[in-house]
């Protein structure tokens, strides 16, 4: 098959290696320099401290410095950095990139430009690598509700592969589609990033219910929070289509695996639901990170990293104004401690649906 | 404001009594034949037994041989009967409907017509009154994540309004939005109610996912299964679409609150995802619904009510024949008692991804 370059040894880049290395493939998986510890568990024990199970057999673990060799020949430099590593991420590969090489992404995140423009990330890693080699390799990303730990259990598991350039796409799915990896192919790349970026604030959001309801307390007849929930999730995949639309994303792509299947899926637990849920309970934010001290809560960051773009966007006419209540009533809790209460109202109001009076 | 009467007192025609009675309107609930203990408690206790609390002070109830009183001068019939109980209230409230009334369904589902038609429920209940009334008055109906335990108990709910009629939506509106039942209107009525009808189906296969990962028991790192689930959350949408979009509704109905909003609501709990652990757990449907003996399961219902329809479009070319996988091995489960083991490969066919090769 094919040499399968995994960079970041958290669990999204470790569990792809299960699937690629079931395939046959010579796969690679190299830490960062945050990855020592992995590594070493890695090649000592053949064991991933993070994903609790042994690595597949064949793979082969490298340290950070160990990188140019690990992406020597390698058909696929697969990214499973976070949000916050594309910057470094560039800078590590950028040099031993060599001409015709895919770049994956399983990085989620966006980011604003300068000139106020919404960037999805594999743009932002093209931005950033030596001028001589981003156009000499392609780009690709996976979309669609994937828990690392699941697919590291060989659990069915089903995504979408996408880049703007489909020739390749077809060769990227038989590298790792096994009995268990599903994988879709599609070159809605706009509309992939979007949805998989916006599904953590998104679920971020949804997690608030259940903060809300602890807060409140008993209910004489148990009642739960779903209805509150749902309504936010529903918001959520409606403002999500309101930009993939106005980027010139496809609608399908949000009905779908990388919209409603990947929101579905964040929403049953993780950092973002915790978060909500401490944030619901009535804590503000500044205190709600001290309670989740080192990690990295990709929906806080998502909506803090886009929202200068939003703004951007509303003020310039590209987006409406009112279109995304959720996303900005989101950013008021994050950014200025403010409490948690929606206007419901204002929701839906960019659908065909007549919303309520207020 | 006005009279409001429910036909129906379950939990969902009864919980709408809150914030049409908290809204001031004159409010009467009726038992159907099968309501009596309810109706005793009301009166009695003003207590209702199946929501576990007590009854809004000013609600009325009525016994199903009072129905001509309770609903003479009503602006409102709200019919809160589950969809096997639509013959029974079209003959229950027939003779007693008066011109300019609104008909206001709660109930979901789907059914057949005998030329291979696929029927949503307002048409149903429509073709069933006397001709002289049937077009003397209007239809509406609900859709939208509203778990009636939590509406009962006046948290968020959030719901579309929706008529071919546009012009009896802002007043039947205002009867009953409060300020923790939000009300958007909607005349996407094929739309709405193909979305709160499928969803059941489509909950309990999601609701399969906790089962099979039961069956497979313990994993080392205490993997999940929510990848599956949310696979099949994601198809049961995409299907919901193609249905839609078939039938003339439109695509926002779909990805908000009637569609994804309440297919989630619908796999937080309740009995289609029961059913669908014990199915996912590898018991035949045959067994399983013993398990749950004298419980209506609106997903098996609604599965097995509009297979025929579905198979004679599908015969017309009027639907794929591979558009709508999931529903139809669902309907394989529970009619032939297949077991649980879907072709995910054979999901998404009709988007514009391309499907793994098989």
């Amino acid at each position: 098959m094919a040499i399968i370059t995994v960079v970041g040894a958290g669990v999204m880049g470790s569990a792809l290696t299960f699937p690629a290395a079931d395939n046959g493939n010579d796969v690679r998986l190299v830490g960062t320099h945050l990855d020592g510890e992995i590594i070493e568990s890695c090649q000592n024990q053949r064991f991933h401290p993070r994903l609790r199970r042994p690595i597949h057999d064949s793979v082969k673990p490298y340290f950070h410095t160990e990188i140019a060799a690990a992406m020597q020949d390698a058909e696929v430099i697969v990214l499973g950095v976070n949000s916050r590593g594309v910057h470094w991420a560039a800078e590590a590969i950028g040099p031993h990139l060599q001409p015709g090489q895919i770049v994956m992404m399983v990085t989620k995140g966006l980011e604003s430009s300068d000139e106020g423009q919404l960037q999805i990330l594999p743009d932002v890693l093209r931005s950033r690598l030596p001028e001589s080699i981003r156009d000499q390799v392609h780009y690709a990303a996976i979309g669609g509700p994937s828990i690392a730990g699941e697919l590291a259990a060989r659990r069915h598991t089903s995504v979408v592969f996408v880049s703007r350039n489909g020739d390749i796409l077809p060769k990227l799915r038989s590298y790792f589609m096994t009995d268990y990896y599903h994988i879709w192919t599609s070159t809605d790349l706009i509309g992939v990033e979007l949805c998989v970026a916006m599904k953590n604030p998104y679920a971020l959001a949804v997690g608030l219910a259940a903060g809300v309801l602890e807060k409140q307390g008993e209910d004489i007849a148990s009642a739960m929070m779903h209805n509150y929930a749902a309504a936010i999730f529903a918001q959520g995949l409606a403002e999500t289509a309101i930009l993939v639309q106005k980027m010139g994303g496809g609608l399908e792509t949000v009905f779908s695996l990388p919209g409603a299947g990947d929101l579905y899926v964040t929403t049953q637990g993780g950092r973002n639901s915790r978060m909500g849920r401490l944030l619901g309970m009535g804590m503000a934010y500044s205190d709600a990170v001290e309670e989740m001290p080192g990690e990295t809560i990709e929906g806080v960051d998502a909506t803090i990293a886009i929202m200068p773009a939003i703004e951007a966007m509303m003020e310039r006419g590209d987006l409406p104004a009112d279109g995304l209540p959720l996303l900005r009533a989101l950013y008021r809790v994050l950014t200025r401690n403010a409490p948690v209460d929606f206007d419901f109202n204002s929701f839906f109001s960019k659908l065909p649906f007549t919303p309520p009076t207020r």
